[in-house]
């Protein structure tokens, strides 16, 4: 998932303040309440998304590029498609291939251990790490809370394995504001490892970025300066980072190290297209999406199964109902937002030439525990266009209708690069980092009937911005 | 931990009808509520309880029966009750040792696998489980959601991995019948295994015993009939036993699995004992206590650290206040009461030809989230002499006495069927089994605080019961 980098405050307020709110009386003439309504009670009632993300997190499950898993689900999706009727197109993306292996660490030594006690650890490589040598390495920690207390001890890093302990703040996440918890703690993640390795770091762990301590790793990806060096990276359990930091205090803390990741050449993949084939201008498109591999160690249910199965349900519901709007519709399953956002390049390397085609791109990927409406990058003028959507998801609790600045989804940032307006549901974000890129990413965590709601929110969307006589207004580049 | 096997109601009921509460107005003399408060007032001050906690989940972490972390144990916690002043003596225990090994499944087979796809299941060997052959198995999964439904199915059962689904009922829990949601999911656990075994299983996994899925293996032991078969036995992820049960449904599933557990020969081992010798009746004994070894995935903080931790602590105050009662409170660190009970059978077995001088024995085994006071498998009659005790209590939240009958604690279990009246803690435990024998259950998981309260309580009441005039009742065994 992608994190919005602006508040919408600060549009909602200049949109007051310079009165942009305008009765739009034409544009409310563009849709048909009673066409949305019908579209919003067919996604309620259908358990087509459900099964189709029964089917990619039970039947495959994780879907990591460049493995089986992605590959069998470019396969399965692109199947389905067809089999509701859709026009498919796979679209060729180049994917990096990083392969995980054998993940192990311990203490080894710290203040008052009784002779002979090792004590396990529990972590998971990040993506983008290079392997340690075959027999691990062990090593002395410098623990450190932020990236510029790494830089200050600069004269400490060599040789050392730092471990970067940013603890994500759940208060946060319970208040709204997940995305912002995530990016805060995630610094670690992102930059920490490359400013280890600058410094000369033997290797790097950094805590977990994620809520409910059950002892799991949250994996993800990490990012290497241009030419800079790659040491061996990893997310340690929070308990496990907490546990260090208390031992720290005592004492000099010293640990085994083994990690055996590969990077092995870059894959062949694809992007899924499905189109729904507008009436009037079909060469106009209106994408509905979310991304198709996942990272390893869950099955991907949460991330991003529930917007891959929940934007193809919207195309099901329409193709089902026989509605065919003004532009088409189409459905794209990404591959390979987690470790490398390829597919979205690919997309935007395409459409680029005639991008004026491109009226408008939803991504859903920051789960669901009930959608509670929608956001899209645009104005408050533009905004007000769609209130009819916003009127009929009301009654299914998902009316909410936000302008928020910044990328709307990480696989449609390249777009949105372009000019092309944005859109997210607005989901409960409170609890999606529970799970994030851990093993617990699983079917059960999915509740049906808030995946219906879901599939709803993006059918009622997505037919509006095909449908509306005139598009929506370009959006400068976030 | 232990699970009361009957509700404190019937006795409720029957106090009450039968007009048992009586004033004892020269029982309450006994206790000088000065004192209790005293008692009560250092326990809420001191760290030392939570040192003994960080010690030992810190510095040794897991701490199986045979194993260096529970030998390391003895000799931490016998040095700092000596370091405290008491009189520490170990007492001979042979414990069972079993070795975890290697623990790997993975889904082979099942209905729409796309070629080459295998999904890998989080598992746990249960203690007492045989090896798989080095290569580990592959067979059909017969999939029953109960016992009786195993019996039923007997003629299914051979050559089959036997998978026994039986849902842990989290809103038991929620409402305050954890025991009894853990009894009835846990019969799985505790009696599946020697089922399938002798219906001739190749193997047998069983859904984990606890709440809050995060795909955690929730360990443990289980039972095999004397001179029955024994087989590889696991508990699988909740996640996974859903997921199982999902493909079952549509077809046969086809699993590998892989255990390679060993049963080394008994090891010796040792109870604990720390006595605060009484001041008129130093060989009578009132007993707070612990138990010392833990499972090895998590490090055994909150089962039992905290009993442990908290036993110790309730000495450790009524030594640094100079306070002697009358007869002497002996702490004992209980050693293996998660595979095989011995320590409280060893203990038992001496104490027998003098069980008299054994006057009561309280047992903190359940966790905390906040203690709320405590029980015993007294009568109401004798409840209410230690009416002083929950007075003083009650202004830390910890003032509710109940009587329930059943054991109090299983290492003193064997006391209570020599008529040694029981007490345990009674503790907030809606959360207790979303760790329960799991990786996640770690020193962060204890709110200092609650610890410190849990500290009065055994304090208090070990000081009541050691110092009242005459001793408590005997109770026939339950």
């Amino acid at each position: 998932m992608q994190i919005p980098l602006q508040s919408s405050k600060t549009i909602r307020s200049f949109a007051a303040a310079f009165g942009l709110f305008v009765a739009g009386a034409s544009a409310q003439a563009d849709l048909d309440t009673a066409t949305l309504e019908r579209i919003r009670d067919a996604a309620m009632s259908s358990d087509y998304a459900w099964q189709r993300l029964a089917d990619l997190s039970d039947k495959i499950g994780p879907r990591l590029s460049g493995s089986r898993g992605a590959e069998a689900a470019v396969v399965q999706v692109s199947q389905a498609m067809r089999n509701a009727g859709l026009d498919v197109r796979l679209q060729p993306v180049k994917v990096p291939h990083w392969v995980r292996g054998a993940e192990q660490a311990e203490l080894v030594d710290y203040a008052g251990r009784p002779e002979g006690i090792t004590q396990p650890l529990h972590l998971s490589t990040l993506g983008a790490s290079v392997a340690t040598p075959a027999k691990g390495i062990v090593a002395a920690v410098l623990f450190v809370r932020s990236l510029a207390e790494l830089e200050g001890r600069a004269a400490e890093v060599p040789g050392k394995i730092v471990l970067i302990n940013m603890p994500f703040d759940q208060n946060l996440a319970d208040n709204g504001q997940a995305g912002t918890a995530y990016s805060q703690a995630g610094e670690a993640r992102f930059k920490g490892p490359a400013v280890a390795a600058r410094l000369g770091a033997a290797a790097v762990l950094v805590r977990s970025v994620g809520g409910a301590n059950y002892r799991l790793p949250h994996t993800g990806n990490t990012s290497w300066d241009a030419d800079g060096p790659k040491i061996p990276a990893a997310a340690l359990a929070a308990e496990d980072a907490m546990l260090i930091e208390r031992l720290s205090a005592q004492g000099p803390v010293k640990l085994r190290l083994l990690l055996t990741p590969k990077t092995l050449p870059d894959a062949d993949s694809h992007n899924v297209l499905a189109d729904l084939r507008g009436r009037e201008k079909p060469d106009e498109v209106v994408i509905v999406s979310g991304h198709l591999d996942s990272w390893d160690l869950g099955t991907g249910a949460v991330d991003d199964g529930i917007g891959v199965a929940s934007s193809m349900g919207a195309l099901q519901v329409l193709q089902s109902l026989g509605i065919r709007p003004r532009r088409s519709v189409r459905m794209v399953a990404w591959m390979n937002e987690e470790n490398g956002g390829r597919g979205g390049v690919a997309y935007q390397a395409e459409a680029k030439p005639r991008i004026e085609t491109q009226i408008a791109a939803i991504e859903s990927d920051f789960g669901l525990s009930g959608p509670l409406g929608f956001s899209g990058s645009i104005n408050a003028t533009q905004l007000k266009r769609l209130e009819a959507v916003g009127r009929v998801l009301r009654t299914i609790g998902a009316g909410v209708m936000e302008t928020r600045a910044g990328n709307a989804g990480a696989d449609i940032a390249p777009l949105q690069a372009l000019g092309v307006p944005g859109f997210a549901p607005i989901v409960d974000g409170r609890h999606y980092f529970d799970l994030h890129h851990t093993a617990a990413d699983t079917l059960d965590k999915v509740d049906p009937l808030a995946l219906r709601r879901q599939t709803a929110v993006l059918a009622v969307l997505a037919y509006a911005l095909a449908e509306m006589n005139e598009p929506l207004e370009r959006v400068p580049a976030p």
